[in-house]
Protein backbone atom coordinates (compact mmCIF):
# COMPACT_ATOMS: atom_id res chain seq x y z
CA UNK A 1 0.00 0.00 0.00
CA UNK A 2 1.59 3.32 -1.16
CA UNK A 3 0.38 6.42 0.33
CA UNK A 4 1.00 9.88 -0.42
CA UNK A 5 0.21 12.07 2.49
CA UNK A 6 -1.66 15.59 2.45
CA UNK A 7 -3.97 17.27 5.24
CA UNK A 8 -6.08 18.10 1.94
CA UNK A 9 -5.84 15.15 -0.19
CA UNK A 10 -3.66 12.13 1.08
CA UNK A 11 -3.71 9.51 -1.78
CA UNK A 12 -3.39 5.54 -1.48
CA UNK A 13 -2.92 3.18 -4.52
CA UNK A 14 -2.73 -0.97 -3.77
CA UNK A 15 -0.76 -3.35 -5.10
CA UNK A 16 -0.19 -7.00 -5.17
CA UNK A 17 3.07 -8.91 -6.56
CA UNK A 18 4.30 -12.73 -6.53
CA UNK A 19 6.20 -13.99 -3.75
CA UNK A 20 8.94 -15.05 -5.81
CA UNK A 21 10.22 -11.09 -7.38
CA UNK A 22 13.40 -11.09 -5.70
CA UNK A 23 15.63 -11.35 -8.32
CA UNK A 24 13.40 -10.39 -11.19
CA UNK A 25 14.08 -7.95 -13.72
CA UNK A 26 11.50 -7.09 -16.18
CA UNK A 27 8.06 -8.60 -15.68
CA UNK A 28 7.91 -8.11 -11.77
CA UNK A 29 3.62 -9.42 -12.15
CA UNK A 30 2.37 -5.73 -10.41
CA UNK A 31 -1.06 -6.43 -9.94
CA UNK A 32 -3.45 -2.88 -9.46
CA UNK A 33 -5.65 -3.85 -6.56
CA UNK A 34 -7.78 0.02 -6.18
CA UNK A 35 -6.37 3.22 -5.86
CA UNK A 36 -8.03 6.12 -4.83
CA UNK A 37 -7.68 9.74 -2.55
CA UNK A 38 -9.25 10.65 0.63
CA UNK A 39 -10.10 14.36 0.37
CA UNK A 40 -10.85 16.48 3.97
CA UNK A 41 -12.79 19.78 3.68
CA UNK A 42 -11.14 22.91 3.84
CA UNK A 43 -13.83 24.38 5.84
CA UNK A 44 -13.02 21.98 8.97
CA UNK A 45 -11.10 21.99 11.91
CA UNK A 46 -7.20 20.66 11.04
CA UNK A 47 -7.70 17.88 14.47
CA UNK A 48 -11.05 16.82 12.17
CA UNK A 49 -9.19 16.52 9.05
CA UNK A 50 -6.79 14.29 10.74
CA UNK A 51 -9.47 12.36 12.20
CA UNK A 52 -11.07 11.38 8.99
CA UNK A 53 -7.37 10.39 7.55
CA UNK A 54 -6.94 8.76 10.29
CA UNK A 55 -10.26 7.01 10.39
CA UNK A 56 -10.72 6.23 6.18
CA UNK A 57 -7.24 5.06 6.58
CA UNK A 58 -7.96 2.04 9.04
CA UNK A 59 -11.12 1.33 6.92
CA UNK A 60 -9.26 0.48 3.88
CA UNK A 61 -6.09 -1.33 5.77
CA UNK A 62 -8.97 -3.31 7.57
CA UNK A 63 -10.50 -4.03 3.91
CA UNK A 64 -7.64 -4.83 1.90
CA UNK A 65 -4.99 -5.85 5.00
CA UNK A 66 -1.99 -4.73 2.98
CA UNK A 67 1.10 -6.44 4.04
CA UNK A 68 3.51 -3.62 4.03
CA UNK A 69 2.97 0.23 4.03
CA UNK A 70 5.65 2.35 1.91
CA UNK A 71 4.88 6.60 2.76
CA UNK A 72 6.74 9.34 0.74
CA UNK A 73 9.59 11.14 2.91
CA UNK A 74 9.49 15.28 2.51
CA UNK A 75 13.20 15.43 1.68
CA UNK A 76 15.47 18.37 3.34
CA UNK A 77 14.41 22.17 1.77
CA UNK A 78 11.10 22.24 2.58
CA UNK A 79 9.69 24.96 4.11
CA UNK A 80 8.50 24.35 8.25
CA UNK A 81 4.98 24.91 7.80
CA UNK A 82 4.46 22.46 5.19
CA UNK A 83 6.95 20.02 7.03
CA UNK A 84 4.59 20.38 10.55
CA UNK A 85 1.62 20.09 8.36
CA UNK A 86 3.08 17.15 6.18
CA UNK A 87 3.94 15.65 9.26
CA UNK A 88 0.35 16.29 11.26
CA UNK A 89 -0.88 14.28 8.41
CA UNK A 90 2.14 11.27 8.79
CA UNK A 91 1.73 10.92 12.26
CA UNK A 92 -2.34 9.73 11.82
CA UNK A 93 -1.41 7.58 8.76
CA UNK A 94 1.79 5.88 11.01
CA UNK A 95 -1.05 5.69 13.81
CA UNK A 96 -3.07 3.65 11.73
CA UNK A 97 -0.70 1.34 10.12
CA UNK A 98 0.48 1.02 14.05
CA UNK A 99 -2.85 0.12 15.20
CA UNK A 100 -3.03 -3.05 11.85
CA UNK A 101 1.09 -3.53 12.54
CA UNK A 102 1.38 -3.30 8.89
CA UNK A 103 5.17 -2.35 8.66
CA UNK A 104 6.23 1.23 7.54
CA UNK A 105 9.01 2.00 4.57
CA UNK A 106 9.80 5.46 3.44
CA UNK A 107 11.15 7.17 0.20
CA UNK A 108 11.77 10.55 -0.99
CA UNK A 109 10.27 11.96 -3.61
CA UNK A 110 13.86 12.05 -6.50
CA UNK A 111 14.05 8.08 -4.97
CA UNK A 112 10.65 7.04 -6.38
CA UNK A 113 10.79 8.98 -9.39
CA UNK A 114 14.28 7.29 -10.03
CA UNK A 115 13.10 3.88 -9.66
CA UNK A 116 9.87 4.12 -11.39
CA UNK A 117 10.78 6.46 -14.14
CA UNK A 118 14.35 5.63 -14.43
CA UNK A 119 14.97 9.41 -13.20
CA UNK A 120 15.19 11.35 -10.16
CA UNK A 121 14.25 14.61 -12.15
CA UNK A 122 11.11 12.87 -13.78
CA UNK A 123 8.17 15.23 -14.26
CA UNK A 124 4.60 14.14 -12.77
CA UNK A 125 3.85 13.39 -16.66
CA UNK A 126 6.77 10.89 -17.04
CA UNK A 127 6.16 9.42 -13.65
CA UNK A 128 2.05 8.34 -14.56
CA UNK A 129 3.52 7.04 -17.48
CA UNK A 130 5.81 4.72 -15.53
CA UNK A 131 3.29 3.63 -13.29
CA UNK A 132 0.96 3.02 -15.78
CA UNK A 133 3.58 0.90 -17.88
CA UNK A 134 4.44 -0.74 -14.63
CA UNK A 135 0.65 -1.90 -13.89
CA UNK A 136 0.48 -3.78 -17.70
CA UNK A 137 -3.17 -3.33 -19.08
CA UNK A 138 -4.35 -2.19 -15.53
CA UNK A 139 -2.64 0.78 -15.87
CA UNK A 140 -4.96 2.04 -19.00
CA UNK A 141 -7.47 2.26 -16.09
CA UNK A 142 -5.86 4.85 -14.29
CA UNK A 143 -5.46 7.21 -17.73
CA UNK A 144 -9.35 6.53 -18.13
CA UNK A 145 -10.21 7.57 -14.92
CA UNK A 146 -8.02 10.28 -15.34
CA UNK A 147 -9.51 11.30 -18.63
CA UNK A 148 -12.75 11.15 -17.38
CA UNK A 149 -12.29 12.75 -13.76
CA UNK A 150 -10.72 16.14 -15.67
CA UNK A 151 -8.64 18.00 -13.55
CA UNK A 152 -6.60 15.46 -12.82
CA UNK A 153 -7.70 14.52 -9.63
CA UNK A 154 -6.01 11.29 -9.38
CA UNK A 155 -2.54 12.71 -9.16
CA UNK A 156 -2.09 11.93 -5.77
CA UNK A 157 -3.74 8.17 -6.02
CA UNK A 158 -1.00 7.97 -9.03
CA UNK A 159 1.71 9.35 -7.04
CA UNK A 160 0.89 6.52 -4.28
CA UNK A 161 0.81 3.53 -6.48
CA UNK A 162 4.46 5.46 -7.95
CA UNK A 163 5.41 5.03 -4.39
CA UNK A 164 4.47 1.74 -3.56
CA UNK A 165 6.02 0.26 -7.00
CA UNK A 166 8.91 1.63 -6.09
CA UNK A 167 9.32 -0.37 -2.75
CA UNK A 168 8.47 -3.42 -5.20
CA UNK A 169 11.34 -2.71 -7.60
CA UNK A 170 13.99 -2.32 -4.51
CA UNK A 171 12.64 -5.06 -2.74
CA UNK A 172 12.84 -7.10 -6.45
CA UNK A 173 16.56 -5.51 -6.66
CA UNK A 174 17.89 -6.84 -3.39
CA UNK B 1 -4.35 21.22 28.89
CA UNK B 2 -0.67 22.30 27.75
CA UNK B 3 1.53 20.15 25.82
CA UNK B 4 4.78 20.35 24.76
CA UNK B 5 4.85 17.84 21.99
CA UNK B 6 7.74 15.78 20.97
CA UNK B 7 8.35 12.14 20.03
CA UNK B 8 10.73 11.29 22.60
CA UNK B 9 9.34 13.03 25.29
CA UNK B 10 5.61 14.82 25.33
CA UNK B 11 5.20 17.04 28.51
CA UNK B 12 2.09 17.97 29.66
CA UNK B 13 0.60 19.87 32.36
CA UNK B 14 -2.95 20.50 33.32
CA UNK B 15 -4.30 23.75 35.34
CA UNK B 16 -7.82 24.98 36.61
CA UNK B 17 -9.15 28.27 36.64
CA UNK B 18 -12.29 30.15 37.53
CA UNK B 19 -14.77 30.48 34.93
CA UNK B 20 -14.55 34.98 35.50
CA UNK B 21 -10.94 34.99 35.00
CA UNK B 22 -12.20 37.34 32.16
CA UNK B 23 -10.23 41.39 33.39
CA UNK B 24 -8.84 39.86 36.21
CA UNK B 25 -5.09 41.37 36.31
CA UNK B 26 -3.21 39.89 38.72
CA UNK B 27 -4.90 36.85 40.66
CA UNK B 28 -6.09 34.42 38.28
CA UNK B 29 -6.71 31.76 40.46
CA UNK B 30 -4.90 29.44 38.61
CA UNK B 31 -4.61 25.95 40.37
CA UNK B 32 -2.49 22.84 39.58
CA UNK B 33 -4.08 20.08 38.75
CA UNK B 34 -1.31 17.25 37.40
CA UNK B 35 1.79 17.58 35.28
CA UNK B 36 4.38 15.04 33.79
CA UNK B 37 5.79 13.69 30.83
CA UNK B 38 5.31 10.99 28.58
CA UNK B 39 8.13 9.45 27.45
CA UNK B 40 9.02 6.73 24.16
CA UNK B 41 11.77 4.69 23.68
CA UNK B 42 14.20 5.32 21.20
CA UNK B 43 14.73 1.29 20.51
CA UNK B 44 10.85 1.57 19.18
CA UNK B 45 9.67 2.45 15.88
CA UNK B 46 8.05 5.46 15.16
CA UNK B 47 4.78 4.37 14.82
CA UNK B 48 4.87 2.46 17.89
CA UNK B 49 6.23 5.81 20.01
CA UNK B 50 2.90 7.42 18.31
CA UNK B 51 0.97 5.24 19.30
CA UNK B 52 2.31 4.76 22.91
CA UNK B 53 1.89 9.00 22.92
CA UNK B 54 -1.52 8.73 21.27
CA UNK B 55 -2.76 5.88 23.88
CA UNK B 56 -0.83 7.60 27.46
CA UNK B 57 -2.99 10.96 26.45
CA UNK B 58 -6.05 9.07 25.59
CA UNK B 59 -5.87 7.98 29.14
CA UNK B 60 -4.51 11.47 30.60
CA UNK B 61 -7.81 13.09 28.90
CA UNK B 62 -10.14 10.39 29.78
CA UNK B 63 -9.27 11.00 33.24
CA UNK B 64 -9.07 14.77 33.72
CA UNK B 65 -11.72 15.41 31.18
CA UNK B 66 -9.86 18.96 29.99
CA UNK B 67 -12.33 21.54 28.26
CA UNK B 68 -9.32 22.95 25.91
CA UNK B 69 -6.22 21.91 24.88
CA UNK B 70 -3.22 24.00 24.27
CA UNK B 71 -0.40 23.34 22.10
CA UNK B 72 3.36 24.91 21.38
CA UNK B 73 3.48 25.76 18.01
CA UNK B 74 7.34 25.35 16.28
CA UNK B 75 7.56 28.78 14.44
CA UNK B 76 9.64 29.36 11.34
CA UNK B 77 13.30 28.39 10.93
CA UNK B 78 13.16 24.99 12.37
CA UNK B 79 14.66 22.51 9.70
CA UNK B 80 13.06 20.21 8.28
CA UNK B 81 13.61 17.32 9.52
CA UNK B 82 12.61 18.05 13.47
CA UNK B 83 9.54 19.82 11.57
CA UNK B 84 8.14 16.45 10.82
CA UNK B 85 9.34 14.67 13.42
CA UNK B 86 7.17 17.11 15.95
CA UNK B 87 3.96 17.23 13.20
CA UNK B 88 4.08 13.45 13.65
CA UNK B 89 3.98 13.76 17.08
CA UNK B 90 1.64 16.72 16.67
CA UNK B 91 -0.80 15.02 14.31
CA UNK B 92 -1.67 12.12 17.03
CA UNK B 93 -1.93 14.88 19.78
CA UNK B 94 -4.36 16.30 17.66
CA UNK B 95 -5.83 13.52 16.91
CA UNK B 96 -6.08 12.46 20.86
CA UNK B 97 -7.96 15.87 21.13
CA UNK B 98 -10.79 15.45 18.01
CA UNK B 99 -11.63 12.15 19.92
CA UNK B 100 -12.95 13.69 22.71
CA UNK B 101 -14.13 16.41 21.21
CA UNK B 102 -11.44 19.13 23.00
CA UNK B 103 -10.89 22.00 21.35
CA UNK B 104 -7.25 23.26 20.36
CA UNK B 105 -5.48 26.41 20.27
CA UNK B 106 -1.91 26.75 19.88
CA UNK B 107 0.96 29.31 20.77
CA UNK B 108 4.39 29.58 19.56
CA UNK B 109 7.37 29.93 22.02
CA UNK B 110 8.07 33.05 22.25
CA UNK B 111 4.63 34.22 22.26
CA UNK B 112 4.62 31.51 25.75
CA UNK B 113 7.77 33.52 27.31
CA UNK B 114 6.33 36.45 26.82
CA UNK B 115 2.95 36.05 28.27
CA UNK B 116 3.86 33.62 31.14
CA UNK B 117 7.67 35.56 31.46
CA UNK B 118 7.13 39.10 30.39
CA UNK B 119 10.35 38.44 27.55
CA UNK B 120 9.61 36.66 24.53
CA UNK B 121 13.61 35.80 24.97
CA UNK B 122 13.25 34.58 28.37
CA UNK B 123 15.53 31.53 28.95
CA UNK B 124 14.09 27.99 30.32
CA UNK B 125 15.34 28.99 34.27
CA UNK B 126 13.07 32.36 34.42
CA UNK B 127 9.84 30.37 32.42
CA UNK B 128 9.95 28.16 34.86
CA UNK B 129 10.47 30.52 37.68
CA UNK B 130 7.75 32.32 36.25
CA UNK B 131 5.25 29.29 36.04
CA UNK B 132 6.14 28.30 39.69
CA UNK B 133 5.04 31.76 40.59
CA UNK B 134 1.72 31.85 38.55
CA UNK B 135 1.05 28.46 40.42
CA UNK B 136 1.48 30.24 43.79
CA UNK B 137 2.10 27.95 46.42
CA UNK B 138 1.83 24.71 44.21
CA UNK B 139 4.47 25.46 42.09
CA UNK B 140 6.70 25.08 44.55
CA UNK B 141 5.63 21.15 43.98
CA UNK B 142 7.61 21.38 41.07
CA UNK B 143 10.98 22.88 42.12
CA UNK B 144 10.58 20.09 44.60
CA UNK B 145 10.21 17.46 42.33
CA UNK B 146 12.38 18.84 39.94
CA UNK B 147 15.19 18.96 42.64
CA UNK B 148 14.45 15.33 43.79
CA UNK B 149 14.44 14.07 40.26
CA UNK B 150 17.79 14.91 39.31
CA UNK B 151 18.89 16.21 35.28
CA UNK B 152 15.43 18.19 34.85
CA UNK B 153 13.49 15.76 33.77
CA UNK B 154 10.48 17.95 34.23
CA UNK B 155 11.40 20.66 31.62
CA UNK B 156 8.87 19.38 29.00
CA UNK B 157 6.05 19.37 31.64
CA UNK B 158 7.15 22.46 33.02
CA UNK B 159 6.99 23.99 29.60
CA UNK B 160 3.62 22.64 28.51
CA UNK B 161 2.25 24.34 32.08
CA UNK B 162 3.51 27.41 30.77
CA UNK B 163 1.59 26.99 27.84
CA UNK B 164 -1.53 26.28 29.17
CA UNK B 165 -0.74 29.25 31.68
CA UNK B 166 -0.19 31.26 28.66
CA UNK B 167 -3.71 30.72 27.40
CA UNK B 168 -5.18 31.77 30.37
CA UNK B 169 -3.49 35.08 30.14
CA UNK B 170 -4.36 35.47 27.00
CA UNK B 171 -8.07 34.97 27.89
CA UNK B 172 -7.94 36.98 30.52
CA UNK B 173 -6.53 39.76 28.60
CA UNK B 174 -9.08 39.56 25.75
Amino acid sequence: MGIDPGTATTGYGLIKVPDDILGREFDYGIELITFGNIYTPKERLMEERLMLIHDKLNHIIEQYQPDQMVLEMLFFGANTKTAITVGQARGVIMLSAAKFAVPIHDYTGPQVKLMVAGSGRADKDQVHEAVRRWLGKNGRKIKKLKLSQKGGHLDDATDALAIAICHVLKLAAK
